[in-house]
Formats: C-alpha cells, sequence, structure tokens
C-alpha cells in the first residue's frame, strides 16, 4: 500500500495547496474533448450505458442481493431505463457497514486519502458513461452531465479527499511532553488518534447525482468511516458507477467492499428513515428538499450535513451594458430549466428601473428586456435546447404549467422547446412572473423549475433589505447582484454575508452565478437555512471525526 | 492599533506553533512565586480581594444597573461575600450586544486577536485577586485557585484567541481566479470573509469560573461574536474581574465594551433561560449539569458547546508499584474533593487481583491499599487540607453524607478534616464503596464530590468493557489505567478511543490523570455524552463564523 500512498502523494499535495490559495485548479480536464480523453471515449461511454438499459446492475461487490429493484425514466424519452439494482434490508446494510468499520478505521489517513484518489482515477475512465447516465436520468444535456458528474464531481470528491487528509494530519501522531518543574522534569509520551465517528449515510437528489454526493461520501470515507450510499430512486446509475469504482479499489487491496455500499429502495419499500435512525448510523449527508432535510436535521445523536432549497436573489441596481445582463440572466434561468440548487429565482428590481451608464432605463424596459433575452435563448435552436436540457420530473414541468401567482402578472407564459435529438423529451422554456415586493409570501419559497419571478421595489435598498432577509429567513445559496456604485456593493457584501450567502457582482460573459469552482468556490455556506454544511470547508470533514489523546510516564525523565 | 497588533503577534505565533507541537507551552507561569510575579504581588492581590467584600462591584463599564445582586458565599467561611453585581434585564443585554457587534464584527481577525491577548495581559496583573476570588467561591484551596483560575485559565484563553486567528487567516482574503477556456481565459477578481455568527452566551459552573469560561467567551469574541458572560450566581467575582480587564481594553481602543458583558440573575430572576432563547444569541456556550445541558443541546438554531458531566473510570490490570499506584489515586479522587471533571469516580479492579510485578496481588489487598491511600492523604494534616481544599456547595456536601448504595459496601466512611487556617471550612474526607460489576445502575451516573467507587469485575475484559460502555452511553472526561501488558493497553486505546475518552496510562509521582494541560491535551473531545466540544480544537472555533465569499469579473481579462 506504500507504493499507492506514494503515487497520489503529489495529487493530494496539490489539491491541499489549491484549497488554501483558492485559485483555479481542476485535477480532472471539464473538456470532453477526444484529445483529452480519446477518440473513442464519448462512443464506448455511451455504448456501455446503452448496454446497461433493462439489465441486472451486476458490477457492485455486496454479494447476492435479496431482491432487485429500479425506478429510473428517462426525462428525454419519457420511458423506464429498465435497471435494477441489488436491494438488501436496512439492518443487512448497517450490519455490513459497522462490520467494515473495524477494518476501514485502522487504515490511516494517507492511505485512505490514496486508495480513494486511486477510485477516482477509476471513475475518470468512466466519465462519458456516467455523463450519458446523468443525462437520462436527471435531463441534463450532454455537456453539463459529462462535466457536473463527470470532472466537476470529481473534482469535488478529491477537493473533500484532501480536505480530510489534510485536518487529520494537521496534528501530530505523537509528541513528547516534557514539563519542567524547577528540579526535574515530567516528562509524558503522548499520542493522538482522529478516532472517526461511525457509520455514514449519504442520501442523493434526483438533479445531481454524483456532484451533489460525492463530497459527504468521500469525506465520510476518507475520514474512516464506512459509507451507506442512499441515492434518489430516480437517479441510481451515475452514483453506481462511483461506487462500483471505490469498491473494485478496496476488493484490489484485500479490504472489504462493503466499506462503501449501495442502498436502493424496494419497489414497494421506502428504506431512507430506516436507515437515518439506526443508532449505529453517526453520521448523515443530505441533499433535497425541506421537508425531509427539516427531519434529518432533527435527528438525534447524529452528526448531520445538509443542503436544502432557498431562494435566490438578484438585485439589479445599475450597469454599464443591460444587454450582456439580460443575457447573462437568462442563461442563468435557463441553465437546466432552473433546476440548479444556485439558479436565480427572484429578480429584485427598482420601480424607477436601473441605471445604465449613469442614465435611467425605465423599470418596464428593464423587464422586457430580460423577457426578450429568455426568449431569445429558449427559441434559439441552435442554443436553447442545450442549454435548458429536460425536465427531471413530471412534478416540475406541473409547476411551471399550473403555477398561477396571487395577484401575480406573467410577464411571459412558458412555451415549447423543440429538442432536435429526442422528440420526448420533458421540456419547456421558463416563465416569467411579476410580483409586488409587498408580496413576500408570493415569492419567499423555492419554485423548482424554470420560473422567474421580478420583484417590483421601491428602490435598490428595498431590493436588498428584502433580498438579505429571504436568505435568512429561507435560505440562499448564491445571489447576484448588478451595481456600479461601490457604496452599494459594499452594502450588498455586509448584508447579505450576515445572511451567510455569497454574491456574485457584476457577471456577463461566458461566467454565471449559477456556476462554482471546486477548490475555489465554497458550495453552500451553511450559515442560513439552505444547509448546514458546505463543500468543502474544514467542518465539512473534521466534524466526521473525534481527536482523543493518549499519554504515558516516559520511560527516562529528566 | 496596528502597534498593538504588532506588539502581540509573536505570542500568538508562538501559541499557534504550539497548538500543532503539542509540547509542553505555557504563556502565563503556573508558580505562584514572588520572584516571577513580585514580592507583593500575593499581598496586594488579597487585599484587592479584601476590600471587596460588601461592596458593590463598579469596575465595569457596562453603565447604570437597575439593580444590585449578589448571592455569593464563601466554602472556607460558610458566609456572604457580600458583593453585589450589576443586573440588567435579558433584552438590555442582548440589545447591546446586538448593537456592539457592528462594531465588533469589523475589526480584522488580526486586530481582535491582539487586544484580547492584551486583556490577558492585563488579567495576568490580577492573578492573585482572582486567586482569592476563586477559593472564597469555589472552595478550591489556594494553589489550585491561583493555577486554574489565572495562568492555566490565560493560557487556554490564549489557546483558543489563537486557534480563532489561525482558523480565520486559513484561507485568503482576495485572489485572483483566472480559468483557461482555450481562445482565452475568464478572470475573477474573489474575496472572502469570515462572517461571525452573532451574539455569543457563555454559562459558567461554580467550581471552575474562569477555566471553563474563558475558552468559550475568547473563542466567541477572537471570531468576531459579542459575548455575554453569565456566570453561576455563587461564583461570579473571578470572571468579572477579567470581564473587567477585557472591558478595559476595549475602551482604551474607543470600541464599545458591551461587546463583552457581565450578566447576572437577580435575586428574584433567573435570567439564563430568556438569554439562551433569545433569538439573537447564536452561540451558546455551556459548563455545567446534564440536565440544563440537555436543554441547551436542543435549543433550535443555535451553535451550542458543552460541558456536561460524565463518570470517569479507572481501569487496573497491572502494574510494577502498587504504592505508587494508590497513592497517584489517592490524590486524583482527593484533588479539590472530587469536584473536578475529571476526577476519577469509577475504579474497575479484577475480582482476582492486579498483577504486581508479575505476582498477582489479591483484590482485596489493592482495595484496602487504596482506602489506605486515601485515609493517608486526608489526615495528613501537611498535605490533606490543600489537596482536597472545601465543598463548593452544601449539596455535594449532603450527597457524600447520605450516599448510600443499594447493595455496595462501605470500604471508607468520609470523615471530618481540619483546615488550619479557616475553622468553618466545608471539608470532609472522601468516602470509598465497593459495588458489584452487575450493578450498572449503581455507577452509572456521576456522583460528583469526594467519592470513590469501587466495581468489582469478573476480569480486566470486563472492566475495560464497561469503562468504555458507561462513556459511550453516560460520557466520560478522562480515563485512567495501568497495565503492564501492551495488547491490553492497544485494547483499551482503541475501545476507549470509540468511546470518545482519553486514557492516561500508568500515572504515577506528580502527575495525575485530573491534571489537563492547556496547547496538549485536548480538553473533553466531543466525542461521547459528557460534552459536544473540546478546548480547543479547530471545530471550537471554525463552528463560530461562516466563510463566505464574493466574486466579480477582474478589470483586465486575459
Amino acid at each position: 500500500m506504500t507504493e499507492t500512498t506514494q503515487k497520489h502523494q503529489s495529487t493530494l499535495d496539490t489539491a491541499i495547496k489549491a484549497l488554501h490559495g483558492r485559485t483555479f485548479f481542476a485535477h480532472f480536464p471539464e473538456n470532453p474533448s477526444p484529445d483529452i480523453y480519446g477518440p473513442d471515449a464519448d462512443r464506448l461511454g455511451r455504448e456501455a450505458f446503452e448496454a446497461r438499459r433493462n439489465q441486472h446492475y451486476t458490477e457492485l461487490l455486496q454479494g447476492e442481493p435479496e431482491a432487485w429493484a429500479g425506478q429510473e425514466d428517462s426525462p428525454y424519452e419519457q420511458q423506464p431505463l429498465g435497471i435494477k439494482y441489488p436491494y438488501f434490508a436496512p439492518q443487512i446494510l448497517i450490519e455490513r457497514a459497522e462490520k467494515a468499520f473495524g477494518e476501514w478505521r485502522k487504515i490511516k489517513p494517507a492511505q485512505r486519502a490514496a486508495l480513494l484518489t486511486e477510485a477516482l482515477d477509476g471513475m475518470k475512465e468512466r466519465f462519458f458513461e456516467i455523463a450519458y447516465a446523468t443525462m437520462h436520468t436527471t435531463g441534463q444535456a450532454y455537456m453539463m452531465s459529462f462535466q457536473a458528474s463527470g470532472p466537476h464531481a470529481a473534482d469535488r470528491a478529491l477537493e473533500a479527499i484532501a480536505a480530510g487528509y489534510e485536518e487529520q494530519t494537521r496534528f501530530p501522531e505523537e509528541t513528547t511532553w516534557e514539563k519542567p518543574m524547577g528540579k526535574y522534569n515530567i516528562t509524558l509520551q503522548k499520542t493522538w488518534r482522529a478516532v472517526p465517528k461511525g457509520v455514514g449515510l449519504v442520501i442523493g437528489c434526483s438533479t445531481f447525482p454524483t456532484w451533489n454526493t460525492v463530497p459527504g461520501m468521500f469525506a465520510s470515507l476518507v475520514t474512516g468511516n464506512p459509507v451507506i450510499i442512499k441515492p434518489h430512486p430516480k437517479a441510481v446509475l451515475p452514483i453506481a458507477i462511483v461506487i462500483a469504482e471505490v469498491q473494485k479499489v478496496l476488493a484490489a487491496y484485500g479490504l472489504d467492499p462493503n466499506i462503501c455500499q449501495l442502498a436502493v429502495d424496494a419497489e414497494d419499500r421506502l428504506i431512507t428513515k430506516d436507515l437515518c435512525e439506526s443508532p449505529a448510523v453517526k453520521l448523515i449527508d443530505y441533499t433535497g428538499g425541506n421537508q425531509f432535510g427539516d427531519y434529518v436535521e432533527g435527528l438525534k445523536g447524529k452528526t448531520v450535513f445538509t443542503e436544502k432549497t432557498g431562494v435566490n436573489s438578484i438585485i439589479l441596481d445599475s450597469c454599464d451594458d443591460l444587454d450582456k445582463v439580460a443575457q447573462n440572466l437568462a442563461f442563468s434561468v435557463s441553465l437546466y430549466s432552473g433546476q440548479m440548487c444556485t439558479a436565480p429565482q427572484n429578480f429584485f428590481i427598482p420601480e424607477t428601473g436601473v441605471t445604465v451608464n449613469g442614465e435611467p432605463v425605465p423599470y418596464e424596459d428593464v423587464v422586457q428586456k430580460l423577457a426578450a433575452a429568455v426568449t431569445g435563448l429558449a427559441q434559439n435552436p441552435k442554443a436553447g435546447p442545450h442549454v435548458l436540457g429536460a425536465i427531471q420530473s413530471p412534478a416540475t414541468q406541473a409547476r411551471v404549467e399550473q403555477l398561477a401567482l396571487n395577484g401575480g402578472r406573467s410577464i411571459l407564459a412558458h412555451g415549447t422547446v423543440n429538442n432536435p435529438t429526442f422528440q420526448n423529451a420533458r421540456t419547456c422554456s421558463p416563465s416569467i412572473y411579476e410580483v409586488q415586493s409587498s408580496q413576500v409570501e408570493q415569492y419567499s419559497q423555492e419554485l423548482f423549475g424554470p420560473i422567474m419571478l421580478i420583484i417590483k421595489t421601491k428602490d435598490t435598498q428595498e431590493s436588498i433589505r428584502l433580498a438579505a432577509q429571504l436568505a435568512r429567513e429561507h435560505g440562499a445559496i448564491s445571489c447576484g447582484a448588478y451595481t456600479t456604485d461601490q457604496e452599494i456593493k459594499e452594502q450588498i457584501m455586509d448584508e447579505m454575508s450576515l445572511a451567510g450567502t455569497p454574491v456574485s457582482f457584476n457577471l456577463t460573459g461566458g461566467i454565471y452565478v449559477n456556476q462554482n469552482a471546486g477548490f475555489s468556490d465554497f458550495h453552500v455556506t451553511g450559515g442560513n437555512p439552505a444547509g448546514n454544511a458546505s463543500f468543502t470547508n474544514p467542518e465539512f470533514v473534521i466534524k466526521r471525526f473525534t481527536w482523543v489523546g493518549f499519554r504515558e510516564p516516559a520511560q527516562a525523565t529528566g
């Protein structure tokens, strides 16, 4: 194993350095180019995915299951994938995880980090297969499927491994403590262990099945905790492939593959609560809606890491080029049909309009410009379908179609989008509503999907006050602000920082408020109701283990 | 303020280095010698304390109070001190803290760290006054009062300042993020802020009024949170002096002294729950009993740090010199009459006895040797009173006097101890009971005070199993083990580490299981029910602030 540790040491050292520099760093290339991944990589990945349809997923090393279960549908085809995964009763999963704990916790942090990095190398070989698996479970477009579920997820996993490795080696394994007592010294030999907390459970979501799952999964693993991965029943395949790669490495090193288990619901039995409530489960990572998230956060005796939902705001005050701003924002609301946790929802615009290059542009003009930009993007056949992707669940589509805001004004109705490849794709273009700032109840909850709310405020001060209040009370994961006024900018930073919300200022061109870079942007701050954890700050890893010290008089005292 | 920052930088750098080296380090000398603190320091400190009796405590800078309140009694004199402290209604304290927050959070971490270190220098000037204040509120003997409430507490405070400063400066304040996109680069200017969470509340205990209070107090302060200190009503003076020193520094630098406020109960109104439940209070540090501790841990929307109670075990398996072991343990149970959270309570001894130098010593002989050592220490007029000190509360004394364990055997009854200086001191010598290992309910709770339980086990395996089970289920803060067998030692380390309990092996001579060194021993691990926090691991400080990032396109893009 020493060889493996040495092999990955420079990757880990570089990753730790990147974590603290927080400038651009990516270990896994995000470009699905044949020049990088090989001329056949895409084709082979697609074929591998296609071959899995209507089959049992037999790649895992968890032994013979008691049943096979699978409920995935492709949002592009609106028909079942037909893949069945091994089902094990919660108690079996827990027992196996507890057994595997004894072995895994005794592996040194450096070795665990190396083995897990090796598993990411295996994952890299399957980025294209994961990409197609992601498309046909989440409805993401091809490029996002590749990047988010492949290299970006792998980088977030490496980030968690690096942070976990760093934190576990930040204090010495042993030292000699020698206290001068005047006439003599008291000398103690001291040692410390970073003791893992126990079985980890990672609960995935339907829209980002690897990106949102691997940070908690690898953070728990690197700190010595066995994990049970419970994906959303509609998005299992992408993470199943990652789990298979981890199990492969574990087995190759003679370790119990049950250190990392896949857990799926049976057709007639949901197992997540059983797993959550098992006394053996000490750590829970959760991504998903507020209702279940609040349940998870309320469980006693567990260390819990959540990413729930929030309402993200855009504050429009002033800018240099309103067309560029409108295009940037239209892209942000359209990207994956607003199904990103970082997608903006609430656009605060003063009734007095927006200052552009020092000149006032009336409110209604700004609104119409945003609507035109959204329509232009959705109706551009070369861009629209590739930006919007498909809508993951029928419930999201129904929300867009049936939305009627009490007292709101419809600015833009949702429309149809034709996907050139998948005629049956579940799609629609974004809808836009205007609500008055006084109708807080209309815009204070997340309306997941391609829905944009324009909130007419008295002035920028009211915009800031409301955006900060929403973030504090209902959570927010991102915020975009456009202002050329330094004082306003500082005020937004100050008020949004107290609301635990990162702010992107004045984005135009090829960078969007939804985007979030591993090794640089902390994802979710943990500082508002949208979630209590952050990818990957030190807290995300150190809460998974306990420092315990031992001491004994040294043989020779001074 | 730059000058102040520079003045304390080397102290902070040295402290951070010590935190990571974890070898012996003390910034504040623990020896109350005239050579160190000056020939008049002790006398002046005593006079300062004496002058406070039956007076209003007017040193704080919190303005005119609505009432004056004080309930302290000296355990040595068993009569009131008569000192009255300014009383403010909880809502006033909260409002003032919220107002002070706006100012304090904008001070840079390095400046906050410097100001707080300066306050510790002020505290050092008053170590002797604090020592007498501690004696006459807690009942600690002079030496412990000086060391625990003075230099040791100040070192724990410095530890928290250093850790907080380090964690807040571990990520850059700003960086340029430049992502190569092939034909061009995207360049963002990024900044990050460590955003304090809000008003902190620190709830103190009656036995260690500064030592257990200053870590949370200074950890919250260094991370930018204003604090309200709510001491135990029976032990206010020692921490009031520390608060006065902090306020003095704040005022000297033109800052609001309400950044750090003293809060006391009125005679007829307990305010702790009002403070706990205020929505403005985001951080709570608590030291004390389980019942209130569980209430604090159960509060929603707060970040809580607790040290509650546990049952500490001694495992006797084998040793080289039983007399030395017995003397060491007798000292540990007697030190401050068992009123330390690290004091051992449960002594697990196999019915087959203990192996001494390879020879078996029968169980009963071991028990009698321990009893004899306890009696010998208590009855030694030159040692007993100075080790035992006085008993802080009448309830503790009553517990010792009235203890009757169902099915237990009294090995040694409590006795009287004559204090040469204070004839009215509330004292008694330790009592020893024997209980069977099967009677878990008799020894699974903390019996605070000078009470030692000997638990007769089948063998060392049962001793280990029970000690680990008690720690897991009821909490433990320390554990002592005596074994010359390497395998047993490794087993104890493994099982107690899973129970989040540090272990001291084979202590004899002048070092005791109760003792706990700043900058080296993590105090409480946070890994069992005895408390969820640890002095001072990174978690103790990073949970007090949130990392929030900001980004904006750079002016010049590549």
